[in-house]
């Protein structure tokens, strides 16, 4: 075991350096997960090497991770999602498709395994609701149609992401046949089926009577209780842990704003994602920039990341119009958090290679970089119009 | 390393039964930090034996403690402790050198060395300010003279007990000489004079520039950074971390309100604390009620930290009158994280053995339980004359 002060420096370092790059991509508006990536990178074993060896870090990551997708989950009601309105429905459906089976075959093509390509068909799928979001809070647009059918559609394939993140899991771990992918797919089904009809309805009873407990906060407590009680279930059956997260919650959403949840949690993911994202760069290796194959195999997943979108999530909004339908099919390519989080599983459960994993995080941070700037674009013809 | 599911399957154990015990010992009107300890005696290794080895919780039960004291902290600001009047200040020195002097001669006489018996006489000094408002405040007498005194003695006595510590920790890592004790009381009280008189400036013109950062919460973000940093420095120079931590704290008390620091604290520690209560229980050694010897010790231990709070306060608040001193004296009895987090600290460092360290839980805990009772009765009397 690390030196205490060690791991504290280390903390401190990791912190420290996630939230000044941090602040540094934000000046130049570009989203604050790449300068907290790059600070991961540059304190990785490849250039400064100052994060130790304890098995903290890697844990402190995915406590991360989880309260990051109990938090999206807060924000993402099922009363939402099923009135968000079919054209949503389908450029979510269609955007997840496409780059699924893009990537999947890609990387059958250049002689990887079955399981590597659904990793990397998987964490190809979910858009990054956050940084679209904020391109068009910027820029006065959030409350167009165009806007409202991107963040219905990016909220339902987190959803969509999850689940094929559940069953890419439980497959990884094991032999590949029909009948597991089957079985899998009905657990994923299943277990969200049953919190969203059951569990719902045990939390709401319980939590007036929380409610007047002694305990400080017990509420909050309640909250924080059921996020780590689902990701040990989800986990334990196989599912990804975070999945179990993000259920936590969805199925406390509607009491996010009465309790304050959302409010509480802030200080919690301003402490601990941090540590995700910085330990997720960590992984990255760089020595892909010295292997000409794996460049162009990064290059190459990242055009088809895009065109993924635009073919799919365009072809689904095509009834807007044609321009706005190209608003929608660029306002869908950032990838963010979701595709990391499945990169990093992957990694860890040894289901992919790290230099697939590397191709993944090249993919996520070109594709959060370019978006603003073309959006930005785009709108300006809209605003100029209107 | 253990597998995540099992690391996460002990987080939740270990947060559901603190929060679930730490309620049932408030319902019976005690300190839900006792149930907290218990909770943790039973998941520990010679009861259920559920919480796994891996260094995850310690350390987390590290940073928990850093966030308790940093919590403490910021409650604790500078002026008010320069102007809490003589009697406190008389009240807490004297509450101070009496358990000391009675922990520190009991346990040389009982033939351990000079650090063991150093670090229980520092465990015994701190006053655990926590219960002694809780009662006070439920009986609607938080605004009278004698609980003024009581709180600001509690407060002052928590710096000097951090600051016994800070020298105690210092003396425990090498051999012992007075030329060491000389230089490590004279590093602990320049890092605090450096801190309040410079530290605080440079923190207070960072402050507004920061406020302006694009970051989300730049401010709560750079308390979290300035805590870490004090905690390793403090480390680092041979202090324990968490004087560190309770020094950032103190230094950022004055922007406490103005940022809304504790409230954001708020859900960190509600998170993050229970693990180090929960921790501090497991290393408990039940085997002390099997040994006649070692019991009788915690019993010895436990009268001179009541009859010493009782002289040496009781003597400092004389000047109040018989009774209201006999009431400050009761309410200085109960100690509490600062004596854990010493005695924890002691074993860490292997300054002390398990028995003594149990001595010292034990001792944390009757005087705990023992208090509110008391001055319930006390207190009774007050009301009915007045």
């Amino acid at each position: 075991m690390e030196n205490i002060t060690q791991i504290l420096f280390s903390l401190f370092l990791i912190y420290a350096s996630a939230k000044l790059l941090g602040e540094l991509f934000e000046r130049f508006k570009q989203s604050a997960l790449i300068g907290e990536i790059i600070a991961g990178v540059l304190l990785g074993p490849q250039v400064l090497n100052l994060i130790g060896t304890s098995e903290i870090f890697p844990v402190l990551a995915q406590i991360g991770a989880i309260f990051l997708l109990f938090t999206v989950g807060l924000q993402t009601k099922v009363e939402d999602i099923m009135t968000v309105g079919r054209t949503s429905l389908v450029v979510a459906f269609l955007g997840v498709i496409f780059p699924f089976i893009f990537g999947y075959l890609y990387i059958l093509i250049i002689n990887h395994s079955t399981v590597e390509a659904m990793f990397i068909g998987a964490a190809m799928v979910a858009t990054s609701v956050g940084i679209t979001a904020r391109v068009f809070a910027d820029l006065g647009i959030i409350e167009t149609k165009v806007a409202r059918v991107i963040l219905g559609a990016a909220v339902i394939d987190d959803v969509i992401g999850l689940v094929v993140l559940a069953i890419v899991t439980g497959l990884g771990k094991g032999a590949l046949s029909f009948v597991k992918i089957g079985l899998i797919t009905l657990e994923a089904i299943g277990f969200i089926a049953f919190l969203i009809l059951i569990g719902r309805r045990v939390v709401y009873r319980m939590i007036p009577r929380v409610a007047s407990f002694r305990t400080r906060d017990a509420v909050f407590s309640l909250a924080i209780l059921f996020c780590l009680l689902l990701s040990v279930v989800a986990s334990y059956i196989d599912l990804a842990a975070i999945v179990g997260a993000f259920l936590a919650g969805m199925v406390l959403a509607e009491l996010n704003i009465e309790f304050n949840l959302s409010v509480k949690t802030e200080s919690l993911y301003n402490f601990l994602v941090p540590f995700f994202f910085v330990i997720l760069g960590s992984w990255v290796d760089l020595t892909i920039f010295t292997r000409p194959a794996l460049l162009w195999a990064a290059l190459v997943i990242t055009i088809f990341a895009v065109i993924g979108k635009l073919l799919g999530c365009g072809l689904g909004a095509l009834n807007l119009g044609k321009r706005d339908a190209l608003m929608v099919g660029f306002g869908m390519v950032p990838r963010g958090e979701v595709g990391m989080i499945i990169a990093s599983i992957g990694l860890n459960m040894k289901a992919i290679r790290s230099d697939l994993y590397t191709v993944i995080i090249f993919m996520v941070m070109a594709t959060t970089l370019v978006t603003p700037p073309i959006l930005r674009g785009l709108t300006k013809n809209v605003r100029s119009e209107t």
